[in-house]
This record gives C-alpha cells, sequence and structure tokens, in this order.
C-alpha cells in the first residue's frame, strides 16, 4: 500500500520557462529512458518477487521513490509551458518567426493537457507498458535495471547539457545523482549474489551441459572477408571461469530448410500447391552469374 | 552489404509439430527478449558507433549472426504448424474438444500467413522497434545487450522445458549456448573498458562534481515504517571506487508545487479561472480525520 | 513524494489457482478498464492540476490508493500461478487434452515472468499511456475519471461473475466497492461545482455566443428514411439549460470540397498532374444507375 | 448499411494556409479526442447494443454524422497543406529561417501523403483502436461519450484560439456547436434512465449486498500526514441515494504478500530457489535506520 | 457526409454460435487484412485525392461500402457469442474441460465489451490506423487497395474454410465476392490510366534520368556462393518498356562508413572520445581466423 | 544464414549535414514506405515460403539487400546529425532563433542515441512489425511488395526534392533506382505465373462457384443521388476474363440486426434486461421529422 506527502522530494525551480525544453524533459518522463518506465518496471519485479524476500522490499522502495521523480519531472514540465504562446499569432509575436516556437512543441501540451504533461516522450510516442522488464530471473532483472538507469543518466546529462536554467540544472544534478546510486545499487545486488562468476550464465539454474556447449565462448565470426574483430571477447577466460573465449568462423550447421507446400485449401495460389509453370524450376536458384 | 547462403546456422528439426509450441516460440522471435530485437539492436548500435572502430565491426558482426537466428526460429515455427487444424471441425477430430488446439494457437497462423511465422510474440502481439536500444554510450549500450540476452536465454531455458520434441531441444541447447557466450561477449567490453570500476558511474564523461553528490552513493528509504532493506547496497564502498553506500531516510526537499492558474482562453473551466465556490477553499487538503 | 509499508490494502487469497483466470484478471491490471490507467491519470491529472489547489490534493491522494490496487492485481496473478503447467507434458498430465490450459494462458506468464504479472491486458497487449486523459479541464476529467471507474467496475463484476475462488470474489467485492465510491467521488466534484447545469457545456469557459448555436442543441437525423431515433435529446430543455433539444434532419450544408491538383514534383501520378486519358471527365460522377 | 452525398456537412474554406495548423488539426482527426475516435466508438457501441432497440438507432446515427466530421478536417488539413514549402530551400525562402516552418510540420504530409491528411496526432502518432469504448453498459458507455465530447470540444475550442483564419475559425464553431450537443446527448440518456441516482453505481445491476460496503462511500486518504481533502465527497449523501460519503484514513487490511518460491526448472537464478548467501537474511527488511 | 439506413448490407445468420469463432472473425475486423483499414484507407485517399474527381468519388463511394462490411462481420461477431460462457463452471459444464473455450477466447469479447465486436484483430490486438495508406499517388494507392484486397480474400477464404454454420459460409461467400470485385476495381484504375507499362515506374513523374538508372533494371544478387534465383525478373524487358531485365551480382560500391567521434559533452563514455586503451586498435577488425 | 562485409552498398556522402533532413530521411528507415519493413516482409516471406523454392531464394536475397539499405540510411542520418545544436544555447547561436533547429528535429536524435538514426519515421513512431505482409499466397504478397515499393519510391522522390545537397541527392537516386527494380521484380513474378488474368482473383484457388458471384463484378452504388464513377470498373470484361464490369445501385439484402438482450449476470445495467422506461418504445426509431 501506498502514501504521499504531497511534497516533491527535490525543489523543482524554472527561472526561464521554455516550451521546447518542456518537451524535450518529456523523454525523462515517457521514454524509454525515463522515469515511468523504472517504477513500474522496479514495482512489478518487486510484486512479482519469487525468492529472498529483501529483494522483494528493496525493490518496491526504490519504485515508490521513482513515482517521485515523475512528480518532479511533470511539475518541470507544467512550469516550462508556463508562458508558451497558445496561437499562431502569439507565436509570432514572440519571436518573430511563425512557428519557432509553437513548430517545435509537443502540440498536445497545449490541445490536449491545457500546459501539463502527459506520459509520452519527447516526440509526443506514449509510453508503452511492454517496455517493463520484469523477468522472473533476479540476475537479469537486475541487469535491466542497471540499463535503464545507465541510459537514464545519459538522458539526464543529456538534458542538463541542452538547458542553461538553474533551476533546471539543479533538479537535474539531483536526478543524475540518484541514477548514479540506482546503477550501483542493482549491480551491487549482482556483487551480493557473487559476482558475474557465480552470476553467469543467466539462468545459472540450467545445466550448462545440457546446451551445445561447443559453441558457448566462441565468437561467431560473419564477415565474408573471414575476418573476426578481436579483443577481450575472443581470448582469455570467459567471465563466468567455465570456458575460454575463442573466435571462430561461423559455418552453417544446417542445410537449406524445407517446408511443406501449402494445403490445397489453405488459401495460398493453385500454382504454390500444383505442379505448373511456377514449379518447372523445382530445383530453384541456379546459374551462377559472373 | 550484406549476404546469405541460404543455409540454416544450425539445423531445425521438428518430430512432432505442435501448433501451441510454434505459438510459444513466436515470443522468441518477435517478443522483447526475442531475436528481432537483438539483430536490430546490435545492427543500430553498429551503424551508430562513435568512436573505436572495433566495436562497430564486433556490433555489425553479431548482429549479423543474429538475422539467422531469426530465420531458424521462422523455421521452427513453419515446421510447428504442419498439420495443424485448420478448421474448428479438424479441431474437434484432432483432441476431441473443440478449440483444444487451435484455441490456443495464434490464430493468425491459419488466417494471415498460411501457417508461417509472424514478428509477433507469443500473444501475437506485433514487434515494437521502440525495444532497439542504441545509447550511443558503450557502456550503455553493452548492459542493454547483456540484459537483451540475459532474458533471452531465460526464455530459451523455459521454451526447452516446455517442449520434449527432440528437434526442438537441439536447436534451443543451441541458441542457449549462444546467449550464454553473447552474454559473456557484452560484459568482456566492459572488463576491456576497465571494468565496472571505470565505467561507472555511466556515462562516465560527465564531471560526478556537478551532480548533487551528497545523494550518489545513499539508498533511499521510503517505508513509513523507517525500515530500509539492507544488503550490500547499503554497506561498503561503491562499485566505482567513488564512495560509500549508506541507507538513508528519504525526505521532501521540495515543498508543495504550486502552478499558475489556467489562462481564462485556454480551454479550462471557469471555475479554475476565477474566485467561485470552488475556489473557497484556496489552501487545499485540511483537517485530521483521526 | 511516496512512501510504502509493504502490506496490502485488502487481503489477496486464493484457495485454487487458475492461470486462466490469471490471464483474465490482467484486464484489470493493464487493461483500458484497468487500474494502471486510473493510477497514472489521477497522479497526471494532479501534478498537473491548475486552480483550487484541494482538487490537486484529491486527485494525487486518490492515485496513490491506485498504486495499490495493482499491487494487489499483481499479487493475485502471481498466486493463481502457481502451480501452472511448465510444459505440454505437464499440461496433457494436468487436463488430459494437450493445450486446454497452457493455450488458454498468457504463455508471457510462463516464458517471460516466470509466473507473475505483467503489465497487459487479458489478450496479452500491453499498456498504452495514451490511455492517461488529463485534460487540464476539471470537469472533463471528472467525467473520464468517472468513465474509467465504471468500465473498471463492469470489469470487476464481471471478472467476480467469472471465478469461484472464495479468495478472489472477496479481494474483487473490495475493489467493487471501491469503484462504487469512485465513481461516486468524481461525479461529486461535478455537483459541487454546480451540477451538469454549471459546467455544461465543457469547457464552460467559451462564449456559446461564438459557436454555431443553430445547431447547439439539435439531434441531427443521418438516415436515409428520414426517421430520427426519438428520447430526452430531442425534447425538453437542454441540461444546461441554455436551450432546447430538437430534432433536425441533417442536410450538407457544405459543397462538394475541391482540393487543388498535386504539384508536378510532388510524387504523384503525371496523370493526376496533367491533362490526359484519366482527366478526360473533369466532372467526375455522372449518370444515373436504375 | 452506408451512404454517401460526396458533400461537405459543413463548409469548410481556409483563407491562409498554414502548414503547422494543419499539424494542430490532425488532433481532432486522429488524437484520443478525436472525430476517428467517437465515429468508431458510437458505431461499435450501436453494432453490439443489446437491449432498448432505440439506443442502438441512436447510436448508429450519431456514429453515421461524425464520418462526416472526419471528412470535414481532412479537407481542413488538405487545404491548410498547400503552399506547404516541400523542400529546405522553400522553407528557407519563405521565413528566412531553415526550419521554421519545415521543422514544425508533421513531415508525413509531405514525404508519405503527398498534402493531405493523415489518420494521425498532431504529434503524427496513428490513433490506436483500443480508445473505441464499448462496454456494453449503456450508463458506462454514455460517460464514455459525454468524456469524448468533453475532451473534443476542450480540444476545439483551443484550436479555435490558435488560428485566426477566419474560415478555419467558422468550421470550428461548427464543430464546437455539434460537440455541444454531443454533450447533452449522451447525459440526457443518462436522465432518461432516471439520473444518476438511478443508475449509479455503474453497473447498478449488481447486487450491493455483495460488495465489501463498508467501503462503497469513503473517501481513502493516503497522506502520511493523515489530512484529507475535504469537499462533497466527504460529506453529505452519496449520488445513488445508498450511503453517506465519509473520509476515512486508509489502513493496510492485508498482511505481507508470501508468493512461493520459484520451481527450479522455472529459469529464476540458483540463489533464488536455494539457501545460499542471497538467503541468509529470510526475514527482509530489517533494522531502523535514524 | 454520410447516411445509414439501419439495415445489413446482406444477412448475417448464425446458426451455432461459437465463441472461438468470434475471435477467428475479429481478424476481419480489426486486423490488418480487415475491413476497418480498408474503409478508412479508401475515405482517407478520397478526402485527400487531389486530380481527377472521378477518383475521388469513386473511392468514397466504396469507402462507405465498406463501413457495413464492418457492420455485418460486427453483427456476426456478437451472434457468434451468444451462448459463450462467462464464468470457468460454466465453461467445465459445456465441454466437460476447464479452458477449452474460455482459454481459446478473447476474453474481452466478456470482460470488456459484454458479447460484443471490438476494433482488434483475432490477438486482441487493436487496430492501428498506420496501416491506413494513402500516399498522395493514384498508381501506389491501387496496388496498395488491391493489396488490402487479396490478402482479405485470402482471410475470408480461410475464415469460410475454418467454419461449417451455414449461415456463416452464406455471409462470407458474399465477402468475398466483394473482395474479388475490389481486386479488379484498383487494378482496372491501373488499366484506365494505360497498364503497367505507363504507370511504372510509380511515381512515373519522376524524370529516370535522374534515378542511378545503371541499376534500374538488374536484379542483385548477394549470395555468397554467387548463385542468383533466375525468372522472368531476371530477363527479357522491363514492364515499363523502359529497360531490360538483368542478374548482377551486388558490389559494395561504398567504402566502410566513418562517423566523427562523440562530442565529449554528448554523454557518451570517456573512453570513445579520448585515447585510451580502447582506442589501442583504431583499426578495428583485423587478424584473419582461419 | 547471413554475411556481411562491413561496406557501404553504395557510397553515403553529406556536404551539409541538415539535421531536420535527418530526420525527414527516418521516413526511409522506420516509417511504414521504409527499408525495415521491406527488409524484414521480404525475410519473412522467404522464410515461410511454402511452394517452388526458387521463389524463396528470390525473396531471401532481395531481403538480404535490404538490410544493406537501412546501413546506407543510417549512416545518412547520423552524418546529417554532426554538428547538430546539443543545447538551445547552440541553437540560437546558429540561426539567432531559438527552436527553429532544435525545434524541428527528432530530439531523441539528442537525448537517446548521441547523434545516430533511430527505428523510427519521420515523426519519431517507432516501426511496428504488424506492417509485416507475408500472407502465405504468393500472388497477394507479390502484390504487398510491389506497394511496398511504390509507397518507397515516393517517398525517395519526395526526400530527394527536400534536399539540394548533391551528396544526398546521389544516394537517394541509387536507393530510387532500387525501388524501381523492386516494383518491376514483384510484378514479373506475377507476369510469370501468367499475368493477372491466371492470378486474380486471389486466392485463385478458391472455386469461384462457392463465392456470391452475382455480385463478383458489380461496382456498388453508395451515393444518395444514385449516382455511380463511372470508370474501366463499371464496363468491359473483368481483368481475370471471368465475368463484366457493371454498376449496381447498392441495396441492403439484409434487415435490421436483432441482438439477443443482454445476460442479467452480464455487467450491463438493468434497464437493458428488463422492462422498464428505457424500454418503452420497443420498436425503436420512430416518427419522420420533416
Amino acid at each position: 500500500m501506498f502514501y504521499t506527502d504531497g511534497k516533491l522530494q527535490y525543489p523543482v525551480r524554472v527561472e526561464t520557462p521554455n516550451p521546447i525544453f518542456a518537451r524535450a524533459l518529456q523523454q525523462a518522463i515517457g521514454g524509454v529512458e525515463g522515469e515511468i518506465r523504472v517504477m513500474m518496471q522496479y514495482l512489478f519485479q518487486g510484486w512479482g518477487s519469487r525468492g529472498p524476500k529483501k529483494y522483494r522490499d528493496m525493490l518496491i522502495n526504490t519504485g515508490t521513490e521513482e513515482i517521485g521523480h515523475i512528480e518532479m519531472l511533470a511539475t518541470a514540465v507544467a512550469l516550462n509551458l508556463e508562458g508558451a504562446p497558445l496561437s499562431l499569432q502569439e507565436d509570432v509575436a514572440r519571436d518573430g518567426v511563425a512557428g519557432a516556437v509553437l513548430g517545435g512543441m509537443n502540440l498536445r501540451h497545449i490541445l490536449s493537457t491545457g500546459l501539463g504533461a502527459t506520459p509520452e516522450n519527447a516526440n509526443g510516442v506514449p509510453f508503452n507498458a511492454s517496455h517493463v522488464y520484469a523477468s522472473g530471473n533476479l540476475a537479469a532483472d537486475m541487469l535491466a535495471n542497471a540499463t535503464a538507469e545507465a541510459t537514464g543518466r545519459a538522458l539526464a546529462v543529456r538534458l542538463y547539457g541542452m538547458t542553461d536554467d538553474p533551476g533546471m540544472k539543479d533538479m537535474l544534478s539531483f536526478l543524475i545523482a540518484r541514477d548514479t546510486m540506482h546503477q550501483q545499487q542493482w549491480l551491487a545486488v549482482i556483487e551480493e549474489l557473487g559476482g558475474m562468476e557465480k552470476v553467469l550464465p543467466i539462468p545459472n539454474s540450467f545445466p550448462q551441459e545440457m546446451e551445445a556447449n561447443r559453441f558457448s565462448y566462441a565468437y561467431f565470426g560473419h564477415r565474408t572477408d573471414k575476418q573476426i574483430p578481436m579483443g577481450r571477447w575472443t581470448e582469455g577466460p570467459s567471465l563466468d571461469g567455465n570456458g575460454t573465449f575463442q573466435p571462430m568462423i561461423s559455418e552453417p550447421l544446417g542445410g537449406e530448410p524445407v517446408l511443406a507446400p501449402p494445403r490445397p485449401d489453405g488459401g495460398a495460389q493453385q500454382e504454390q500447391t500444383m505442379a505448373g509453370p511456377a514449379a518447372n524450376d523445382p530445383t530453384g536458384t541456379t546459374p551462377n552469374v559472373a
């Protein structure tokens, strides 16, 4: 169950409202790198958590923090929209060029919300909850969370660079700090579980002798010139300690796939199902072309 | 530029076609944990790669491998659909219960494709390319890729457990092995970049003194009982070596947000914009309720 | 800012887990009638609220309650999935008919979450945040909220009828009661604002003399037989007291639209842009056909 | 069955084409507040209508009117696009600033349609038919329709304010009038059904004694300061006459949820399923932090 | 402007309701091969039509017919849902196997619509209006329409095969006939425009001497074995009479792409922007692997 | 299985980077007329191909070419983004008008990718794989492919007209040429199958005597004035040689649909299910209105 105190986790102040920056901030609300996503991701991971209870508690607790981050950003969007032109005439009056501001806005900020935030990204695409990763595998989820915070911090850093409003920079400096912590937090769980050596390969509950382990530590080359990009991934012990990296040219181990012809009553063309001109060359692909 | 040889990377064999397993396999094609996603993710990361060229090459090379994984799975779906009932009558004939098979199928396998795979997940939801993460930040992308392979391997392991068809188990044992390698591969890049200590916080190009660093290593508690879930994330040095984890009760540092009233010509209700019954209590929330 | 206590708002108990009912419950989580929608809708309305502060507080307060409803339902889904078949073999063992259970499940409950809830509806379609209505107009939002609770209660009632598990019926009886209240709550705001007579037409801040008010209270007939479905909407005073309902046969007041021909460099076919066979009959539609 | 006469319901005239206003108008076509939505919503409600036939007729009749509204708006978009710059050079020539117009356009108006309307909103997001509410419950549907018209009129009013083109203002004054009527129309059905007192709670066919009626008229407080936003929703008789509003502090009635641990073959990490370092602290959340 | 007469274009009769067939029929309503799509596609093409007026009239006229097809199918879905089980208990009573029917249904048919159709496909995925093709190019649109009717007729044929209900077969025989005509209709426009020879390449208003015409009639081979699938597309005159088909092995005409390194303030990792371990091998891909 | 050589199929050169043109180019990557769509469409058609093998080979071969087209366009986007303003200040410095460039950009090019391409269209809407048509019917697929290339070439021509960058014009002249060929290629298959006369109606495997063939070649008129747009589609032999086109006024052949009333336990309103005021007028629609 959840509670609120109606206050902001950190002050949100806008000195010079900018409706195009309001649009940019939307990415941090409804973008795939944004706060709706992490809020729902941590809560759903917590609510579905099976295994040690402390992870459930930790996840729900941090998911609860994230609700407040959306609140901060929604406030920041609303404040940046104050003073926005509501008409093409106001727009011209403002910059002397029709469309310079209005054209760059999320028009739904005027037309749909009356100068408030939407659960959309910077291009006005609504958040889609397929981005909520909750796999039931703790280690996979921790990587997903670290990813979300890594892209989230990259986004916050870019927003920080985009504005010179001191209030906005201050708010973003807080969100950047929280993203720093949250990256750490999820990777700390992996460390607690024994580190990469213990958690890999994810899921580590599947017996590796059942996988085609001849290919488990091979970096496959798919270049026609047979060159292979070399690096840590082509040499040395694997990170789980169970094998040795090696480069390997990929060869087709399976032949050409053969599917049965369509059933006559299956909605295909007759020519696909019977002998006829189109079937004249059953072997398909043919002569060499120099 | 790309090439093909018309062959499968690994043999795809189905002994007993099962149209419900065909639907399950779709998750590995068009699901968020699936192969369309990683194919496009690695290719887009490669195509947009800025910085050392070897990572571009490595990414495009592995993206190229993934195209062939979709090919294998699409073949597996088509083979599992051979013999599927095309009508409610055939369905009854098969199991004695109308709907037992047809009802559990992705009906588009019959109605839209004539017994072939679709770029959809196991529930028939089409792949949405917002899942292609290519952040322009190498470390963030490596975490995203490791996540994709961790959830991908969890998915493959679950598909492996779902079937007892030897051909399908064989194919999946190969895909599981490749997922093992690909998890390693992306994390090996992080090791090559100096390990977590060097790459964190992501992006590491933003000067940490500009973040509100008082909060950069604090695990915030948001529980009403002031209890905090303890673990590696509440004590010890941070993983980047720049701080020390600590628990901290989260307090609201910002006050209650105040937005300007709506403009009279902005499409709100009059009562929102003028004095009136609704505005009688400007202070809002009020008496205690025991 | 938000807080949690880790407990459920109301007990969630499942006596006989049923994975198909788990799929049905998803509609109440991620469906358009579900709890993610109202949670986000009330919070976004509150965060963007302009005008009397009490509505902001009321909205955010109830939005906070809704987070806990998702929590209850996610728990109910997870509990209904315990004991679900993970393989086609287990499925046969269970009911004697392959696919009877598995085929009716949201397969992502097995493949993607390890038996946990997803932010999806009963067909596995992820929640899309375009359903979050926050118009900046208080009365419009109250109607939107009452709608959400009306469809939400209809959904809860149907779920109640679908199951005979006493635990589930108990939980649903609570959610139904809350939906009863929430329908009331939003309509009570309209009463507080003066009732329909005062709030209509929404927005009431637009001067009605600027609308084409000859048509403001006319029910238009579009039937070829010139019959008009009669009811309260065709007679008596309008609900805002500003007019009188009347039936009116709709007549085309505008002529046929005429668009300029395409620019020659605009990517149309030549025949669209120049005189030629296709342009022979500039008048278009022609002879009567008996 | 449906018919057309090729004419517009009301004249559509554009004196000064404006491609950015064309983009804004798209919200009224393909936005959630727009005409495609109401057209489909009323038709689907009518086509699925069970119960008194007059509501079916009324719904389909008005749905038929709405098709013509899309036609008007699509015409308005096409006319506003005439004279739009097709190239970056033309754009500079027009305003002296590259991107001032082109950048603010829906680029698909040039690239995909050759200066015609799309079934998208003002941000270019295509209409998604999940917004078509047809619940099978007449009262719920009437609220949904009134909501659509309330947000639709707010949108039309905002578009009216955004332009100073006399032709566009004239067209919008007609659409605003129709939205006035349609708000009335749907609420008039509720009045015909006996008013809110009779239709609430929706659905009114569920026996209220089966809901947890202790909570049916309570406004729950979720604020940590135990303050409750007071209003009509916290005192006085409920709108259905079946109870009395009251404020109530929400208390967790359920305990902490407990889910079974993951099955060993379910794709979780080993540490989640067995005793081990991660399971050391089975009680989870722990010491107080001052 | 549009009109209705409240009657069906063709009788819709269901002898034995089948809720799983109701789900299948949804593909013909809200699937990409379905009637919502063609209705909107023809209407939007008509509304945006530039050039000879007769095509506008023809398009809108046929779009108007399609509205009635949705009406027929929505009625068919509703009739097939009568008698559907509303609860898991009824479901068992019906077939003796829990989930056999309910599990195969679109659960929204019960939970969201009260046994009515939805604007969704057979998997419950809502129609997305991005499928409405209206390119502003008449010939391209005719191909798009012929495609829609070809896949639409394939779908109707498959539905015809799926059922043995005489009423449903009768209705489908009508829809199949209309699809036959509509395929013809759109291709007849191409014939009227002079046939493929005249309309190709689409758009035919772009001067072909400005394209890289060395490659305009070459079928490129991308197989590693240099074999090329031969057919009409590799020999003989091109269909527009402007060239001769020929096979050609595709060679990379461009080198390796080189992008600038990331800006230091752009959110990338430091290692991407500066000399360091990761930059040691600037040439990237390297040694041959045998 | 697939291979790459790391090179571009054709040179990609940008003389004057333009971030708004980068946004426009996105339509050719992730738009419905773009390259991701054809790549996936041809590959999925090939992978699911049943019938003569040569079509499989041809499809997969051309699908492989298309991967390289995405690569070219992704490179073009990245090059056009070099020099883009990262902040509102840089934006003002560039054009003197804040928002002129930034406002017209896909902001995710800055915020989400660090100046790289996304799998989105020109409005930032991500590609949705429902656009991948693979019907299992060869002729339908060929029309779908010809459509994709027709709209694709129209798009490329419009992009060509939008820019005056010589490098971009050169690249587009190549893509336009390839679209020319691909239009030809898919229609050449139809010619190889015997031309339209043989392949129509699609699918040609359904016995036409089973369709309601009285309506198979009739162009239906749905205009209230009984006028019918005349053309090749209303006279002369049908294109399949099986009938003669004729105009026909559409008459309703079915009566008014009658659905059963809602079940009392189905979540409808009581008034829908029982006698009452709303049911007073069972006949529905009534008196004429002059």
